[in-house]
């Protein structure tokens, strides 16, 4: 499987996130040795436990709790929008070995915008990462969402 | 109670944490409007569940579920550390008023070190915070296991 199927996996998240009118976002935890995908989760933020229940959260603390360990080295997260600080610090934290997301967050995204965490001097652990897998689709879905939501009020 | 009544609370917890051989830092969610204490934790991010398991978002996600709700509005967070950026964020998220801290942390802080994420134009709610509090003490446990670990590996 390539990058793109990998992102696919993590849109259905996304999708299933749609329907339980969850933000849209959707991220998978892969095994960068064997490839296989490890754990599946979606934003759950608005109707789960907490406001932190953002999907990479979700996805690394389902990981964790597969694999019996604390940390994930050698893992690769895919998300399909760009995490935001307090995500990308955990993705740190977690020494995840690269980051794989869709759509850019110029509002809330910490990779390429805003603090760019994985550049700070107090980021201890630096994953690699790559932006635009799938952008298209993974930023259609959250258009979708929000403009819904909009005309709702409207 | 005053801000360092609350702190030793906060303290209680690290040094609970210290006894777990937990890096020794604790935290308390308090209702700004009662003085209630609603949730104490220490961090246990060695041997919980993950690596995330930091003090506030254990503290953070207990009063959450204490409260039956997803955020933490008009509640104060006592901590005996600096948040990291990861828990800046996460604080940020649940909208609390105000932030004490005891010891700063130049390595890995984000309030007034690192990122200054309530500086940051992607941070959307921007908490009070206040630091110093018992920060001889706060800063002193940290010292002795540290010094302890060091100590070990001789």
């Amino acid at each position: 499987m390539n990058s793109q199927d990998y992102m696919q996996i993590a849109l259905k998240e996304a999708q299933k996130a749609f329907e339980k009118d969850e933000v849209p976002v959707g991220a998978i935890i892969v095994d960068s040795q064997t490839g296989k995908v490890i754990a599946k989760a979606g934003n759950r933020s608005e109707h789960g436990e907490n406001a932190f229940a953002h999907a990479e959260l979700e996805a690394m603390k389902k990981a964790c709790k597969k694999l019996k360990q604390n940390r994930l080295r050698d893992m690769d997260l895919y998300v399909t929008l760009e995490p935001c600080t307090m995500c990308a610090a955990a993705i740190s934290l977690m020494r995840i070995r690269k980051v794989f997301f869709g759509a850019t967050d110029e509002k809330g995204g910490a990779i390429v915008n805003g603090v760019k965490f994985f550049e700070a001097k107090t980021c201890h652990h630096r994953p690699e990462f790559e932006s635009g897998i799938l952008e298209e689709k993974c930023s259609e879905i959250l258009k979708i969402f929000f403009r819904n939501k909009r005309q709702k009020k409207l």
